[in-house]
């Protein structure tokens, strides 16, 4: 378990009974939110390391698949924490906070950080051009519904709402699977990295029973954390003076992804760009295709109403211009410090003014 | 005549007498439209050819100019006729639907069709960085007018926005004649496909006689039809429940493209990705630079009123994301199945919006 | 002084008498606009070439910092005079009308009229790369403030309006001292030009007293006839029925930036494409990135309120737009003439719809 929470966050696992012990003594709602964020994080790491551990077992193929499934497994089961409580605005928050902080706050970091131990840094630019333009039609599907809300916000079309964004997820459900068909088959050519295989090289190998037993109890500890976390977000909110909205896309989309992201950093720092683009990258895409689709079907079962993708309009902007700027930053297939720096001031721009906004 | 109609489309033409017998027996408008609609696709594709035999007699100057006149002749033709019947945001939903059909539809078909067959399709990276930046400039240029209807909608700016129209399309047929001569003249260069020559190479040559007289005959049965599918037009959209942005941004679009959109794809199953994209990309400049301009200035003659090329904000939207995807899309000069299924689904996703919008 | 005047403006240095007998004659305000005008031309370059003679005291860092520094001080002078005079709107719009001149309408007429002499042109990506991200992050950052005004105008958010606006202002200083950081220390080799070293080579020295000198007295002209040009501006606007944002955007920008321009264009008539591009892209980003934050924060000193950085929504458009056709146009390092015709129609069109708008 040490190797897998190597780059020292597996103490970050003391926040668990920490949060359960301030949760009992009804202490103050941002120590709750802090405390069971940090303990996510490890988590989050955790259930990355059993699949990786399972997929060993499974070849190739389906190994990609349990990768990318449960890639984003944390955010998915804080997204489905919030779901129930029927936080819609903030699950959208979450979603737009978690794309926002791996093209942005990630990529610029693994770029900064890289580009500081080395001049230049090259990478394969044919998986950044499918990643890009993923990430285009994503964020064009998720501006159909918000665009299609706002049109008709004084009319009474809620029906069509709901179906119109009942077949949009089918449809981007349909997309993703055939995006996992044509990137684990057919054209697994364009996704080999140059710089060596995923991971370390001499990790141990768990037995299967450990790493299932390992991915059960990690994700029930999640689930368990993040209802503790979603549970106090809104109060943590109100006691600091931010928006649920602000609450979302910063403080929750960072702590789900915070465990790829700092793969994706060292990768950065080991100089295997490839590896630390397709993490962020790949991530995103994951969340915009599969996560936001999969919620919204969800929400018809678990939570008290459908939960449509209707952004606020300046998350949908945002997302936009983040879309295009991470595909022109990374499109030529070599990185230096600035391009991180470029990258984070953006997304401390887009932070500050979200912060800013009374309610959006 | 058959082997210009060549890929199974010439008995089509059955649907000429039948259109005009379901008229005269006011058979049920949707029945009309589609007839005539059928019609319209071998008849679109006798045009062209007899067009591609007329510049076989003028040299290559000439004959280019005529292709490129000529291309988007039916598009042009039907969309005279709902000018002619003042149905101006029919109009310019078909022009924005034939944007959207030729970008999105035609070539991700294109590009699926090509990709089931060949794992990775080649073609010439220059002439596309021409086609994507006139499409944007096209777009850019389109939502001037667009922009300023909405910002002066409240006051009584009508002068200032018939002027500012009428310059915008004297601007953009500036544009397009220089394209034109570009295009022909100094760049022929940058347009060379590297898979041969356009269409196929042991077919008949027409006398000129023959080429003239089909191409008048051709373009009479055009217009005709047009009268029948345009007159057919909102009423199928009420009998089927459809707004008549959808009827002209999905139905009347592809029928006017039809057949080139055919042509495109089955170059592409060819190999011949050159052709196939400069044909769909080729056709959505003209239509942008050429067709809708010549429009603005035909409504001083031709309709009740002039015509302003003010989109629909979701239309616009659309428009600029098109042209942003296909350019990312299309941009690295290799193609693959799966670029054909993005594109493919943002079409797909467009239209299903437009679809539940109850009216734009 | 005639060599660094040598593209034939020395004489219009004549404006300055005239523009000061006209004001003292109490002339129209169209007549002292236009006089004061072109005056600033000649001083203007009069301003650039002495920064490049103390840059040949200093060493290439601070040379290089000195120019980038110095190369829009008319600008800024034409904005501080502005500012003092409360006109924030004027400000804003020379500002917008800056990057669009530069990005569209020098690097235009550079490509064409090096297009009709040189079949193609070719320059380096590296440089243009950078260039292209750092004006989108830039609009982008403008876009924030902006953004946030529409949002929140019917609220009482000035407070934190004002605070953001100062933020950001601070924020995208710090990304421009980096960015002269990058340009100049840590990766030089980037925006070497292929093509040769900056300005003409045989050019003569001035002593360092000269040079300072002559950049004292040019800034002081500078200053002064900025005085008569801004106090004009209004009545000018009024007496040709043409609003101040017109005015700003159109003349106040070409005035400021004619200097550079032209040296551009004849850059580009060289067929130092290099030269030329980096000067108009590095021309606008320091607009956008060093000029309008220290403007804002000026403003809490010199002006009678505090100027925030919100566009009038046509702008931040036609500002995104410019900048993505920029990038897309001068992305693939070989220009010709018709990109010059794409550019400049560009222009064209958007300045037909801000003369043709009521009042933004």
């Amino acid at each position: 378990m040490k190797k897998i929470l190597k780059p020292g966050i597996h103490w970050l696992l003391i926040f668990i009974p920490i949060s359960i012990f301030l949760e009992k003594t009804h202490a103050s709602a941002p120590l709750i939110f802090f405390s069971a964020a940090l303990s996510i994080v490890p988590i989050a790491r955790l259930i990355g390391g059993s699949t990786e551990q399972l997929a060993k077992y499974t070849g190739d193929a389906v190994g990609g698949l349990l990768n990318a499934t449960f890639g984003n497994f944390p955010e998915l089961i804080i997204a489905i924490v919030a779901l129930k409580a029927g936080l819609h605005g903030m699950v959208l928050a979450s979603l737009a906070g978690a794309i926002l902080a791996n093209l942005l706050l990630a990529m610029g970091v693994s770029f900064l950080v890289g580009g500081t131990k080395f001049h230049n840094q090259d990478y394969n630019v044919t998986s950044i051009r499918v990643y890009s333009s993923m990430m285009l039609i994503a964020v064009i599907s998720l501006t159909i519904p918000s665009g299609f809300h706002l049109l008709t916000a004084e009319k009474p079309a809620l029906e069509n709402e709901n179906t119109l964004n009942l077949y949009l997820a089918v449809v981007l459900l349909i997309g993703y699977v055939l995006y996992l068909f044509f990137m684990i088959k057919t054209h697994a050519d364009f996704f080999k990295s140059e710089s060596g295989g995923h991971g370390d090289e001499h990790e141990e190998k768990w037995s299967i029973t450990r790493a299932l037993i390992t991915l059960v109890v990690a994700s029930v500890l999640a689930a368990f954390m993040s209802e503790l976390l979603v549970g106090a977000a809104e109060e943590t909110g109100q006691v600091l003076g931010m928006s649920s909205v602000f609450i979302g896309v910063i403080f929750l989309a960072i702590v789900g992804g915070a465990a790829e992201s700092i793969s994706a950093i060292s990768m950065a720092a080991k100089n295997k760009m490839d590896l630390s683009i397709s993490i962020a990258l790949g991530s995103s895409i994951q969340i915009a295709l599969f996560v936001a689709p999969a919620l919204v079907i969800m929400s018809l079962f678990v939570g008290p109403s459908q939960m449509n993708l209707t952004f606020p309009r300046p998350l949908l902007v945002g997302l936009f211009m983040a879309v295009i700027l991470a595909a022109m930053v990374a499109g030529d297939g070599r990185s230096n410090w600035y391009k991180g720096v470029q990258l984070i001031l953006i997304y401390l721009i887009m932070g500050m003014m979200l912060y800013f906004i009374p309610t959006i």
